[in-house]
């Protein structure tokens, strides 16, 4: 599959992207693990990656690259990377997020992984597309599926697709603590 | 400032918000260090909230506590704690994220900020409300400021307010890598 990078920004593609606003996709995103085999499209896939591109970052450090993978094969065989990946190898879609390999216990580049990550989440479920982060054990097979360089190594792999069940919608209940107990207004 | 936390998910408010949708707000967030003097609403910090507090992180442990500084003088005193955080005396509001101190450099503890950073930042975004986090330096002020429990540490704060000049919009030339740059295909 080809990227249209041409696509982002394009007025007609999104007017036709059925986007939420952003407070309906904070509510609606959320961890799928099973999806069913509707592909994606070229526009959600530049508009998740794009989102990750412009993430903020430490200093503007930029520490990622990014390997989209929507290969089906190369999907099942991706999926073996994590005991706990298996939800790669049904998706339509994941994303690699590699950094440079001295770099990824560093506090500030794991934080500014959790920016890109969130937004690319959120900007999936602004079309109703589920996402799944899996944490990567199998280094060797990893390297030899993406091919980045020697001195890089894969810090997570999101993926993506449309639930097999519930379609993505605001959720009222999120299993999370209490609004009251989390936040403190002006002290603790 | 009391946060009415029954404002979350009133169709009414949500329909008054003026709210961006997600790509627009992923292309309009950026880091804002000279606010106006232009309050945000209960509505606004209510939802800049509730995304932190939904937002995901390792076994949904929800790491942290935010605590959320309204009042003019003690945002004046708070932004003392850091040498680059003078952004924070001139904001509407500033988030304090507050974490157990002996997590609070562990890499999953140090994503998952990142993640409900993310969030925040793209629901004040989408309201056309800008951002900018801190460090902190001064941990003793900070302690005595927000009033958190010994066993806390203030891993970082975030000041949301409207931008004294340019109002948020997508971006169109964000500086960043090229997207062609940044996303490989199936390989890297």
């Amino acid at each position: 599959m080809v990227i249209r990078h041409d696509a982002i920004g394009d007025p007609a593609a999104a007017a036709n992207s059925d986007h939420m606003i952003t407070f309906e996709a904070i509510k609606a995103r959320r961890n799928v693990r099973e999806y069913d085999n509707r592909p994606m499209t070229n526009v959600q896939l530049d508009q998740i990656l794009e989102a990750g591109r412009r993430s903020p970052s430490s200093q503007n450090s930029q520490p990622w690259d990014f390997v989209v993978v929507t290969d089906e094969d190369q999907l099942r065989r991706l999926s073996a990377v994590w005991f706990g990946g298996a939800h790669i190898a049904g998706s339509a879609a994941t994303v690699a997020l590699v950094v440079a390999a001295e770099d990824a216990a560093r506090s500030r580049v794991q934080f500014d992984l959790g920016q890109a990550t969130m937004s690319m989440m959120l900007a999936a479920a602004a079309f109703g597309v589920g996402s799944c982060h899996s944490a990567v054990g199998d280094h060797e097979l990893a390297r030899e599926l993406l091919a980045y360089p020697a001195d890089k190594t894969c810090a997570l792999l999101i993926s993506f697709g449309y639930p097999v069940a519930r379609p993505l919608a605001p959720i009222h209940e999120p299993d999370r603590r209490p609004f009251d107990d989390v936040v403190h207004c002006g002290r603790w």
